[in-house]
């Protein structure tokens, strides 16, 4: 039972994200960049970001990616299950049903006990991630991680003044 | 993030191991044939059980499984973990100390929150398992599910008299 390594990735860009100023993007390759991730296949996932509606991508030269939505209206839910699907871990093919020991169909009409107990399980696994969002997760970071962080996600291509300057 | 398929053959087979009386036993190829699955890889599968301490093995022309302990004392998660292992569905691989934006040591002495927030999803996911014992599952079968259990299960390999009758 393994999430795909991008969930790291997507969890610490949308993070970032979160730290930019209102109204500023970062591109794929300037958060390739940042944490040092291949940067055609870090594109690819945070377009599901887009798709799942925690991430919107504006294009042209200035374009990127930024929070479709407030840090605290988007959870690590959101993101894990952009990246991995919503699909549960444990599957039931009733097998129950099937075999010698098949039971009849009278006795079938309630969900077998062990996929209910799976299933509860699941729950409560979402339900732990559900009750996390992006604001609480800043929250956690030192007062002087966003500033570090724009500076070095976006800073370098777009200082203060750099068009002036050249 | 996917449990294997044989993590539900062995919940069930779990389940129908604590239904036989104290001191019999099942074959791998009786509960091969009592759920309709493929004996060689479900034999394996059950060795996982074995060595997880949930089942023990027996030898010999009578030999089978059965439970090595109470069904009070056996939970899902043991069954699931003997399957599946037991390591967490995240994977964190400290990305944040990469790249352009690499965090210096000294801001890295805490675990990442991300981190943190994932096993904590993955501990209540334990906990939720860890909580159901195969008693408990018992306990919400119907009344006849015990002895349709043996019957079906070890009954026609070994009914009363049947060395007798042949």
């Amino acid at each position: 039972m393994k999430l795909p390594v991008s969930t790291e990735w997507l969890l610490h860009c949308a993070t970032s994200l979160a730290q930019l100023e209102p109204g500023t993007t970062a591109s794929a390759a300037q958060l390739a960049e940042y944490y040092d991730l291949p940067a055609p296949y870090l594109a690819k996932q945070l377009q599901s970001l887009v798709k799942a509606g925690v991430l919107s991508a504006t294009t042209g030269p200035r374009g990127g990616f930024r929070l479709a939505r407030e840090p605290a209206e988007i959870t690590l839910l959101q993101i894990v299950e952009a990246v991995d699907g919503a699909s549960a871990p444990y599957e039931c093919r009733e097998i129950r049903r099937q075999g010698r020991g098949a039971l009849p169909a009278e006795e079938c009409r309630q969900a077998c006990i062990l996929a209910v107990k799976m299933a509860e399980a699941h729950r409560v696994w979402r339900g732990s991630l559900a009750a996390v969002s992006l604001a609480d997760v800043l929250a956690d970071l030192p007062p002087s991680a966003p500033a570090r962080t724009r500076s070095l996600l976006t800073g370098q291509t777009r200082p203060p003044g750099e068009d002036a300057l050249r």
